[in-house]
């Protein structure tokens, strides 16, 4: 089964796709960093990382430390909305591509299947 | 600017984005692998491996080779379906996300913009 993924490329160095928004939604969900690396089977420094990239290229914050004597971390309204944003954009265009998906799964299922005639329209998206 | 990227995840190895999709259509525009290698700036070889992942992820071929004595190659009527309905996925997807694009470029533009409201409804996608 095809699956579409989709990514936001916020500069030229930075794309967030669903395993940075995976990673935000488990520091939300777990209330720390650590434990959010932990449960992605990934390292502190691998997960801090990520943050740090994500929070210099938003040019904001997106995850903040807390200081008090818990440690723990948490998103910012900016980090929440990203997330939010993010798996709404995903829902929506998984809707508008569903019939399209389908379409490309069946050839896959069924070589042969697409008709010729779908092919002449192609360079319609040529520059 | 943030830009909405989208791929197609065909199999564990394999997910096909602008890149390749691009291959697909300098293929199609040049009627070669070698001449689209060299509109795209990578080698002969690279193109030749991207094709020969695509072929076998979709179980069979988006591009053919010629064997005629001028060479070149085109697509097939399933790797030019491929192409036309990604650029279409890819189209109504950036659609649907504009708004939310825009609302996250607005955000990076003016810190502090996001409402501290609009977070709360993200646990909505968490498991």
């Amino acid at each position: 089964m095809i699956e579409l993924r989709i990514q936001l490329r916020v500069d030229a160095d930075t794309r967030i796709g669903p395993g940075k928004i995976s990673l935000l939604e488990a520091i939300a969900r777990a209330g720390s960093i650590s434990a959010a690396a932990r449960e992605l089977e990934m390292t502190y420094r691998r997960a801090w990382e990520l943050i740090d990239h994500m929070n210099k290229a938003f040019g904001q914050p997106l995850v903040v430390g807390h200081t008090g004597s818990a440690g723990g971390a948490s998103l910012t309204a900016l980090g929440s909305d990203v997330v939010r944003r993010f798996r709404l954009v995903e829902e929506l265009a998984r809707e508008s591509a569903a019939s399209h998906i389908a379409a490309l799964d069946a050839a896959i299922l069924t070589p042969g299947s697409v008709a010729a005639s779908d092919a002449d329209s192609q360079d319609d998206d040529l520059d």
